[in-house]
């Protein structure tokens, strides 16, 4: 299958291109380096050394004799470009990983909630508007969010794929069945982004046919597939700072160079999660299976399990014997929160999950320690805040600013928390 | 109050400008001219003949010694201005209309599908993160639309002023009562931008606790107001092109010159409608009642009644002897739909509506047949095709193409679709 991977140089992007040809797919990534350009930006960069994206490319055609082909151009800015590719190259198939993915990131500033606007809403209407243009009837497989729905709205209901369905009361006092998207309630200006991207895929799949697969993930963790492990020159970022680490990274950071593990309020914020393995397999699955035409945007939650980010402290610290600090919260979000996610569409294609408590020891020798050393431990604590009006200074302990090994840790607190809570 | 209204030269902007100066406030005009480029863009002009707006603001100041102040700027674009502007003026209200407003200009090309997301959602999003940087408390009035809630959905349901209480099944199999933001059903790519400004508001709303009233808008008909009619220089817009033109506004037109009256379809297409008077009336009721500190986002249905578009057809050709034409219809939607519209919270402020039956005739002596030396016949059809599977030449008569004043009109069946239908 011709498969168009926008944003084939990132941290999804990157393992799932290499999948998909592995698969034997014809597979041409489109990328800007946006996200290399953050890395220099933030005087921050990929724990594992990664290799220019020409490195990697011959790399993977010398180990394998498969080609990817690559076009540098920016979805939201060059739409010409855009169309032209899609155009020449007919790709059966568009997976569409080309936003700005860090919350965080897009808190920082006026700026940066701008460029995350700008970018990621013109990047996926470029997107839909090319296809339609160049009459191109491809399958968008998009990455979005579990951030979509929120956490709040969760207590008491499991979080459908995409769908809820509801009653209404009808004018005559009668009950109306609808099944409506999922009221979205984002946390971030980051996952709204991808509310609004729900609305372009709907608003396009019913007035243009466009088919699109929808994937709500969770949040990544581990670094390397079965393809990006297969050389050195082919290994996938590491992301441990605040605005680009997941939690799981910044824990296995702390871990790796000897540091409290921070956790942001009490840590009972409930998370999904998924490894980076099944995430390149769940595209996969997407890819080889699009929806019939005409179908609706199809919404598939790219997640395998579910945890408490107390609890996942409380692994790593099993793993590593680091400590755990309990720190104020720099976002403005529930302080627990319960979560239960269907996820029946993915493992019915044949998803297999690789467990965390399984796979994070590797996690921990394989990255965390073996490239420790090239660790800058000033980047791994989050100074985005998402409001003016949180305490100055959330989220960042003092000791860490002032750059001292010494973190206060409130163990008492974060003893009482570490057993997981009772699923009500 | 001091107010800052974005968009203040157009066609709803200008006379609420004029309207709140009446009333004593201190307005300051926002535009960068786009609706009077797109009359240059598509050879179309008002029928009205607008000055400009330098002419406008000095016969105002001549006529009522009051100043309104002015800054070409374009809120999508030109940022660091925008906040220079809120830091210094400090308003205390923003109407926001700096949006692209025509469902079929949105819909004429890929070009014009991207310019109407790229300058809706960045002006929208530049005034919330410029109130944000600026720490300036202002309430954002922004005229949303009734389109927001799309026309299928509401079948048997009336349509609620922004938020839908609904029920749905918790994991215990207890029903869960929540309020959630109506599901979106947009019908063209500038009404779904509409739906995007939704969320964008509901995140400032309660991350950062931006005030905002979204004004729910029906389709405006006439052309002036008590201010605008004070004289010839500060006359309104009047637009009857296949692009801006309301349906209320091209019927007009039609009668004015002698044409059949082109009925989209059956004309069972029913919706709300509001004089341009009311609008203005909403705009200041909304205004000098912000909602409190803390409060969600208020949203009001800013329309005064509901016609179905054969019945407009009906009363235009009652008052001026016109004749009725079925064309096809170029718009993907549904054929027939009823429309049942909660507007009881402008009602409560205040607002007496103005009715069609009543002030319709005033609207034909006072400018369509005044002004029908002005009329470009040529510019009335509508040709932005929603999508490229519907007939070609849908909504367009071949004899208007063709520039014949002979338009087959299928009597019968206008005739059978002519009294209104039964509500149910």
């Amino acid at each position: 299958m011709r498969v168009l991977v926008l944003g084939g140089d990132g941290f999804c992007g990157w393992p799932t291109s290499l999948h998909l040809s592995a698969r034997g797919h014809d597979v041409v990534i489109v990328d800007n380096f946006a996200r290399r350009n953050a890395d220099v930006e933030l005087e921050a960069a990929s724990l594992t050394p990664i290799t220019p994206l020409g490195t990697r490319l011959a790399a993977w055609a010398e180990l394998t004799g498969r080609e990817i082909g690559f076009h540098r151009l920016d979805v939201a800015e060059d739409y010409r470009e855009l169309v032209d590719l899609l155009a020449s190259f007919r790709p059966e198939a568009v997976v569409h990983f080309a936003e700005q993915r860090a919350a965080p990131y897009s808190m920082k500033s006026a700026w940066h909630k701008r460029y995350t606007v700008n970018n990621n809403i013109n990047a996926t209407h470029n997107l839909l508007a090319g296809l339609v243009e160049a009459s191109v009837d491809a399958h968008v497989v998009h990455l979005g969010t579990m951030g979509v729905y929120g956490y709040a709205f969760g207590a008491g209901i499991r979080i459908p794929e995409g769908y809820l369905r509801v009653k209404l009361e009808g004018t005559d006092g009668s009950d109306i069945e609808q099944e409506i998207l999922f009221p979205p309630n984002p946390g971030s200006v980051y996952h709204m982004t991808k509310t609004q991207d729900q609305l372009l895929f709907a608003f396009y799949n019913k007035n243009d046919e466009v088919r699109v697969t929808d994937l709500h993930q969770g949040i990544v963790w581990g670094t390397q597939t079965v393809e990006t492990r297969l050389d050195e020159r082919l290994i996938n970022r590491f992301d441990y700072d605040g605005d680009y680490g997941t939690v799981l990274n910044r824990f296995l950071m702390q871990a790796a160079i000897g540091y409290p593990l921070t956790v942001h309020g009490t840590g009972g914020q409930t998370r999904a999660f998924i490894h980076i393995q099944d995430t390149v397999r769940c595209i996969e699955l997407a890819v080889e299976h699009p929806p019939d035409p005409g179908d609706r945007v199809r919404i598939f939650n790219q997640m395998t399990e579910v945890h408490r980010v107390i609890d996942l402290a409380g692994i790593v610290s099993r793993l590593t014997g680091a400590e755990i600090a309990l720190v104020d919260n720099p976002r403005k979000e529930a302080t627990e929160n319960e979560l239960d996610v269907d996820n029946r569409q993915l493992v019915g294609l044949g998803l297999e999950p690789i467990r965390l408590e399984e796979g994070l020891l590797r996690e921990v020798t394989e990255i965390a320690e073996r490239y420790a050393d090239r660790c800058d431990r000033d980047k791994i604590p989050s100074r985005s805040l998402w409001t003016s009006r949180l305490p100055a200074g959330a989220g960042v302990p003092a000791a860490w600013l002032a750059g001292a090994a010494d973190v206060p840790v409130d163990r008492a607190e974060a003893a009482a928390r570490f057993s997981p809570a009772p699923r009500s």
